[in-house]
């Protein structure tokens, strides 16, 4: 197996150097195929086109790649969210940006979205806990646009914290079915979710 | 390990003999703990409290358990939609009964619900082509009943087909955040995802 062309040099352009990237991409296709505590770091390296001695220069373990892949995908997530809100006074503006970026993005890069989103369990304690404070972060910042909204009398929502919730789960859920024949495009679809999910918030245009 | 008590009777009550329904239960805890590829068919008969031998008398291989765990929760789903579609003419109460039923559903057994939902690719080929044929009746029945609400003039969404996923999607997510702690519990997060999926079709009350 060899890494995958659909995982660009984009995912990751911070992790330096490129031999890290390698191996986090190739992980991320060892994981998606076969799940996380099925591949070893022999199955990494050798996706990789590296040694296991090789992999253990840059990654103590296994689950050092699992926690770098997805504390990457966590950061990029929050610092998104984080640039949308300080772009946008106007909470509805700001909804809309969000969830189009959001739900691109796990449309865009589903596998190793669904890495992310769903081997978390594996990841030892610290590391867990790490991701789930930048989750934590990301959902706080949901809940400030949705109230922002209802203060305005923009949005009309029964329970603030469940609508945060289903706003990301919508968003999280589409690297679950989305596969490289799925229509719409991922931009495209950005945009039915972004008023799907402003009408869910009560917003009438 | 023993059978977890999360998984009671009235999961499988159609599967008999009470040995079969015990495996499947087992492997559910095997794959939902390190996944489908990682647990052998031994892992599931001990924690059974089976020989290897004996579950070879209920199933030709792991997958056949996978598969019988996968067909069951969809034909369930299947005939619960069904159930309601015949039920309620008004789209909008259908919709109402089915969100609030899907949801609470994916809440109180999320840990079969992700096995089911998030093994798939493991099935074979035949197994997952009975799946998926599952997953398309009853993702044409939502789009039957929003079809029929947009006819009456009680929804109005950007594109039908988008919007059914999107009431699936939500449902089948729950199964993957909700855990014994979550709040609120199964049956109101079933009635607050009914309002914002109502909303979310743009249906206004």
């Amino acid at each position: 197996m060899t890494p995958s062309p659909a995982l660009p040099e984009d995912l990751w352009p911070d992790v330096r150097p490129d031999a890290a990237r390698r191996l986090m991409a190739a992980a991320v296709e060892s994981f998606a195929t076969r799940g996380y505590h099925a591949t070893t770091t022999r199955d990494i390296a050798t996706a990789a086109g590296m040694s296991p001695a090789a992999l253990y220069v840059h990654f103590p373990a296994k689950s050092a790649v699992l926690f770098a892949i997805s504390r990457s995908g966590h950061e990029r997530t929050l610092a998104m969210v984080e640039g949308v809100v300080a772009d946008h006074e106007d909470p509805v503006a700001a909804m809309r940006t969000l969830v189009e970026r959001f739900v691109a993005w796990h449309a865009k890069r589903h596998v190793v979205a669904r890495v992310v989103q769903h081997e978390l369990d594996a990841l030892p304690p610290a590391d867990y806990q790490v991701v789930i404070d930048l989750r934590r972060r990301t959902e706080g910042l949901v809940r400030t646009v949705i109230t922002r909204g209802v203060d305005a009398g923009a949005f009309t929502v029964p329970d603030v914290r469940t609508a945060a919730r289903a706003v990301l789960s919508l968003g999280i859920d589409v690297a679950r079915w989305y596969s490289p024949t799925s229509k719409p495009a991922p931009a495209v679809l950005g945009r039915q979710y972004a008023e799907l999910v402003l009408a869910m918030l009560g917003h009438t245009s």
